[in-house]
């Protein structure tokens, strides 16, 4: 473990705090929102626009990076940051998350899991070490360790196996890289579905082991409001304090503010950037489908308030005709906005934290009606 | 007839000028290439790329933006530079090849052509009349007459037919135009085929008329490349000196220096940016084709003289990855090269014969080997 995370700030009504990760590309303020960019690019936006619009790092994903165009290419590259062009911290995924959705017969073993391809059927094998390798490879600078995701609903006895073998694959993670140590950050993904019995035990188990922070997996996945929203809370009690804490995939607004104001510093999610492209957009006073009628003539920017390159020159109107004729600008333009809409968010985020005034910055954006389900 | 445009300086080995063409939009230096964006949008990029790009100008095209989203809507706003937010000069294409191209049943009268819409198949009457009616409520900076295209190969009974439409067409829109003044420039588009004296005579029939500039139309739709050449190069020593000469559609730069050198002022063409998207990029050592799997590992970028974002930034490999991903970054960052690529030759052109040196500029780039054909 590496002291990698210092606590700037923190909230005295919430367990919210802002800090500081330090990667080896530079620091990122927390809470913080990873764009994601699976195949190494945002969907839609060149990285000078990325880095722009205020993305401190962007999520790559190892199982896709290693599928095409390989992880020899990049290697030879130096790494991901080289092959892709982003100067700024990466965040790897195991891929665990992909295998399991994109490869239902997948079969879990104590050294790994083996599964076909989602392109062209060939079987691959992935174990926690060889995970390991392949991000030590890309060069990322956060890397998650290989986890055992279970869909919702599975059965209690199923998620107790899921985190047997997530902390069995974990303690194989970390003997590994005792013998091939790295300075890039290793972070752990916590299961245990909506158990808080194994969810809490699957973080004792690997905060045992000890990773540079811990990842909560395996929810957002169907699983009723309340009992996703009871596993954030209690985690974020129950997790080391002086570590960064990320919640994976989940990205309604709502969500991400009442997680923050449990302590969790990092996110990412696609809604933001596939929501642009099907032609949903994100404002202060609630969802707006752009292809809808009434856009025809709204000479309206998306939204009034926003300080946006779409919503400072564009209206509704023309956003709708560019989304209606599919003209590639019309994902541009949206992503602009959604991902400006969100990495905003952020930046109030923090502030609120330092000014010690979240809990009116989490009213005003709910009051607005930020309705994204 | 205004006074529109300005030669600036004349190249003392052939008929090439550079020139301003003075728009209510502001001015247009020529000679000068319009990258098209024929729904109000160049394809993969955002305006603020197009003009950072040193595009001076784009080309909208009246036959799409009347059928979606309809010229009313863009009226209500005031116009197509509102409706899309592009504050510098727009030329309008009549729409005459597209009607011709699309629906190939179009039924040509003295007064108009009558088609089918190439979406839904309703029938559609454009005269010459409405034609101009429309590209002034688009309120284009320069606007085209509507004209009568024929398919290469044609017979010459049928071209002389189509000079004689045109022409018959050209006289309806110059008095609908004096009972409709418009400080919009108005250009006509000459036709011939490749016979000399339809051409001359579509042209002399079109100056006595008398328009703002004079277009060629119906070249480069496959005849070869000598008789087009020949066309071009008798056009540009009959049309008058004081006036603009836009050659419609042609994008080959081999044929854009010969032509310059013809004193042709304005081109446009949807190679740079049609190209880019099927992966196809401009070098001055020759064309690449991005995903070819020689450049899998090319850490080399597109082209290494080149000063645009994508070749400061990106490599072969990444690009070839983002190509074979299907990533919307891949239309986007050769988009840009593929335009920078062209509007870098039209800067060079300009500083060449400014400085009497367009015959240089011309060798050098056509020993490097430009091959786009």
């Amino acid at each position: 473990m590496k002291k990698s995370f210092e606590i700037t700030a923190s909230d005295s009504h919430s367990a919210a705090r802002t800090g500081i990760i330090h990667t080896a590309h530079g620091p990122i303020h927390t809470p913080a929102f990873a764009p994601v960019a699976s195949q190494g690019a945002v969907k839609a936006l060149p990285h000078s626009m990325v880095k722009n619009l205020g993305a401190q790092l962007i999520l790559v994903n190892s199982y896709h990076l290693y599928l095409r165009p390989g992880i020899k290419i990049i290697k030879k590259f130096g790494g991901i940051h080289s092959f892709i062009s982003w100067p700024s911290p990466i965040l790897s995924d195991s891929g665990g998350f992909q295998i399991y959705s994109l490869t239902p017969l997948a079969r879990i073993k104590n050294d790994g899991v083996e599964f076909s391809s989602h392109l062209d059927g060939n079987k691959i094998f992935f174990s926690p070490e060889n995970i390991i390798q392949i991000q030590q490879d890309l060069g990322t600078d956060i890397m998650m360790l290989l986890d055992y995701l279970l869909p919702y609903p599975s059965s209690k006895k199923d998620i107790q196996e899921a985190v047997r073998v997530t902390t069995q694959w974990a303690k194989r993670s970390r003997i590994f890289l005792q013998k091939n140590p790295t300075s890039q950050l290793v972070w752990g993904i916590c299961q245990g579905g909506i158990h808080w019995d194994l969810r809490r035990q699957s973080m004792d188990e690997l905060m045992d082991i000890g990773f540079d922070g811990y990842a909560l997996g395996g929810l957002g996945i169907g699983e009723p409001k309340t009992q996703f929203m009871e596993m954030v809370e209690r985690s974020g009690s129950h997790l080391p304090k002086h570590q960064p804490r990320y919640l994976m995939g989940i990205g309604y607004i709502k969500d991400i503010l009442r997680a923050v104001e449990c302590g969790v510093d990092l996110f990412d999610c696609v809604l933001p950037t596939r929501n642009a492209r099907n032609g949903t957009l994100f404002t202060s006073t609630g969802k707006i489908v752009i292809k809808n009628k009434k856009y025809e003539k709204d000479r309206r920017p998306i939204d009034k308030g926003c300080s946006c390159y779409t919503c400072k020159n564009f209206s509704r109107a023309y956003l709708r005709h560019l989304y209606e004729r599919q003209e590639i600008g019309s994902a541009i333009l949206n992503t602009i906005h959604n991902l400006h809409f969100y990495l905003d968010i952020f930046q109030k985020i923090r502030q609120s934290i330092q000014s010690n005034s979240l809990g009116q910055l989490k009213c005003s954006i709910i009051n607005e009606k930020v309705e994204e389900e």
